[in-house]
C-alpha cells in the first residue's frame, strides 16, 4: 500500500514524498514536529498538539507554516485520503531548504512542512498487555529537550540497544534521577499510592498525554506529585508507567531488570489508560 | 549558478537534489556528515576527515555506504563537475530511508549519501584578518560531541543568537570550562606562551585541523597543554583563536566583550594560519 504524503504544498505518493538535500531539517536538525494519534478515524488531543507545535516554532524563532484551520484541514485531508482508522499523523516543520551555513536563513525563506499517516493495527499491543521491561541508560540529549525537535537520535540509539539487549524500552536518567522514556514521561505509583512524575523543565518534554492523563488523575481525587524520582525508588514502587501519544499509558513491569510490584500491570496504569482511551475518543475531532 | 549534486548514487542538478522525507537524517538526525575544505582544486586533510568519517559510522553502527576508493572518486569528481578551486565538499551519510520507528531499521537498509560543493572566494576574510568576536552561551549539546553527527541545532542556534548580538561566534562553556566554538575548535596562548585547548573527551569533537595544528605546533618546539581553560582563563590569555576545516586557523581577538591582548590578532595565531595552509596546499590531494 502506498500512503499519499504531503510534502511543502503537495499530496504525493510516498515514493514521491522527497525534499531538498538542503532543507535544514535533513542538515541541522533544524525542525520540530508532532505525533497525533488517530482513533475511528478522528484527531486525539488535536488543540494541545498544535498548541506544543506553535511553542516550539516560538521558541526557535522558527515561521509558522500554515494558519490554524489550514493545518487542521491538512490533518483530515490526509487521514481521509489514507483512510486512517487507527494510526497517527506526523507533522514536521522546518527552516526549510537554504545554502549550508549555521546562520539561520533570512526569515522569508519559506518553512519545510511535510505530514505523514501511519496506521496500527489494534489499540492494544502484546506489550502494553504484558506491561514494558525497560533498560537504564544515561540521558546524553540535548538540554533544551521541552522542544519537540527532531534532534532524536540519542533517543533512538537508547531504544535500539535496549532492544537488542533483550528489553522493550529504555528510560534515561540524568543526575542520578529519571528524565524520560525514549519518547514517553515516565511515572510511578509509591506504596503510599501517590502518582509521581517529574516536573516540567528543559529535561523533558511537556507530554500532551501527560498532561491529559495527569488531569484525569487529579479529577478522580488520586494523589500526584511532580518531582524527581530515581530508579531505585521506581524498582521499589507498587507501579510504573509510561504515557505518549503512541502509547497512551502503558504499564512498566520491569525496570533494568528488577521487577515492579508483582511484574504484571497494575490496576492503577490499567485504568488510567481505560480513563484516558475513554476520554481521549470522546472529545477526538 | 547550478551545482551538480550527487545523491544516492546520481549526480543531479541542484534543484532536483532530493531525499525522502523518509530517511532519518531528516526525522531523527540520524546521520553524520563531513566537511573536507577545497585549495586549488585539491582535498585537504582527506585521508584523516575519511578517517573520522569511519569512526562515525562506527560508533553508531551505521553501514559505510561507500569504499575508500569510490568516496575520493566522488569527491575529485563533485570538484571537477562544479569547477570548484577553493571550497568545499560536504559529504552526509544518513541510516537510510525506513518507515518511522526510534528502533533501527534493518542493516540491508540501504544508508543514505549525499555530497554537495561550496566555493569561498578567497582564503582570507575579513573576519579572519581583523579577529573574532565570540560571544559565551552554556553548551546545551548532547553528550556524544565526538561523534560528527547532524544535530547542530544548538550550535546554529547559539550561532545565530551571537551573531543577532553583535558577536561572529560563540564559545561554549560547560561545568565552568570552554568547550568548543560553533564549529571549530578553541584554544588560548597563556602569558607565559603556552598553547592550550580542551583535551579531546566526548565533550568536544576531535577536530582534523585541531590535530593537524597541533602536530605542527610541535614540531616547531612550541609547549602545548591540553586542558580545560574558563572564559576569564581566555580573557587574560596573550591570544586566543580557533580552528577548524573552514576557518584555518583564526584569531579571536574579544571574548564576551573583553579584549584579548591588544585587541588585533596575534603573532602566534597569524603564524599558525600561515604553517597550517602552507601545509595544507603541500598535502592536499
Amino acid at each position: 500500500m502506498s500512503r499519499t504524503v504531503f510534502v511543502n504544498g503537495e499530496f504525493v505518493p510516498e515514493a514521491d514524498a522527497r525534499i531538498s538535500v538542503f532543507d535544514r531539517g535533513f542538515l541541522f536538525a533544524d525542525a520540530v514536529y508532532e505525533v497525533t494519534a488517530v482513533i475511528g478515524g478522528k484527531l486525539v488531543d488535536y488543540a494541545a498538539h498544535q498548541a506544543r507545535l506553535r511553542r516550539s516554532l516560538a521558541e526557535l524563532d522558527m515561521a509558522s507554516p500554515a494558519g490554524d484551520d489550514e493545518l487542521l484541514a491538512l490533518h483530515r485531508e490526509l487521514v481521509r485520503r489514507n483512510g486512517i482508522d487507527l494510526g497517527s499523523v506526523y507533522l514536521q516543520v522546518s527552516r526549510g531548504a537554504a545554502d549550508r551555513d549555521f546562520i539561520w536563513p533570512p526569515a522569508e525563506t519559506g518553512p519545510g512542512l511535510v505530514l505523514f499517516t501511519q496506521t496500527r493495527a489494534s489499540l492494544e499491543s502484546p506489550e502494553a498487555e504484558r506491561g514494558l521491561r525497560v533498560a537504564v541508560a544515561p540521558d546524553l540529549r540535548w538540554g533544551r529537550r521541552d522542544i519537540k525537535t527532531t534532534q532524536l537520535l540519542y533517543a533512538s540509539m537508547a531504544k535500539s540497544q535496549a532492544r537488542r539487549d533483550g528489553f522493550d524500552d529504555v528510560w534515561m536518567t540524568e543526575n542520578g534521577f529519571v528524565t524520560e522514556g525514549s519518547s514517553n514521561n515516565a511515572y510511578i505509583l509509591t506504596q503510599d499510592g501517590t502518582i509521581v512524575t517529574p516536573s516540567l523543565s528543559r529535561s523533558i518534554l511537556p507530554g500532551i498525554t501527560r498532561s491529559a492523563v495527569l488531569h484525569g488523575a487529579a479529577e478522580a481525587g488520586l494523589a500526584i506529585e511532580e518531582r524527581p524520582f530515581t530508579v531505585e525508588e521506581a524498582q521499589g514502587a507498587r507501579e510504573a508507567f509510561i504515557t505518549s501519544a503512541g502509547a497512551f499509558v502503558t504499564a512498566v513491569v520491569e525496570i533494568d531488570g528488577v521487577r515492579v510490584g508483582d511484574g504484571r500491570p497494575g490496576d492503577l496504569a490499567r485504568r488510567l489508560r481505560r480513563v484516558y482511551l475513554d476520554e481521549a475518543m470522546r472529545t477526538a475531532i
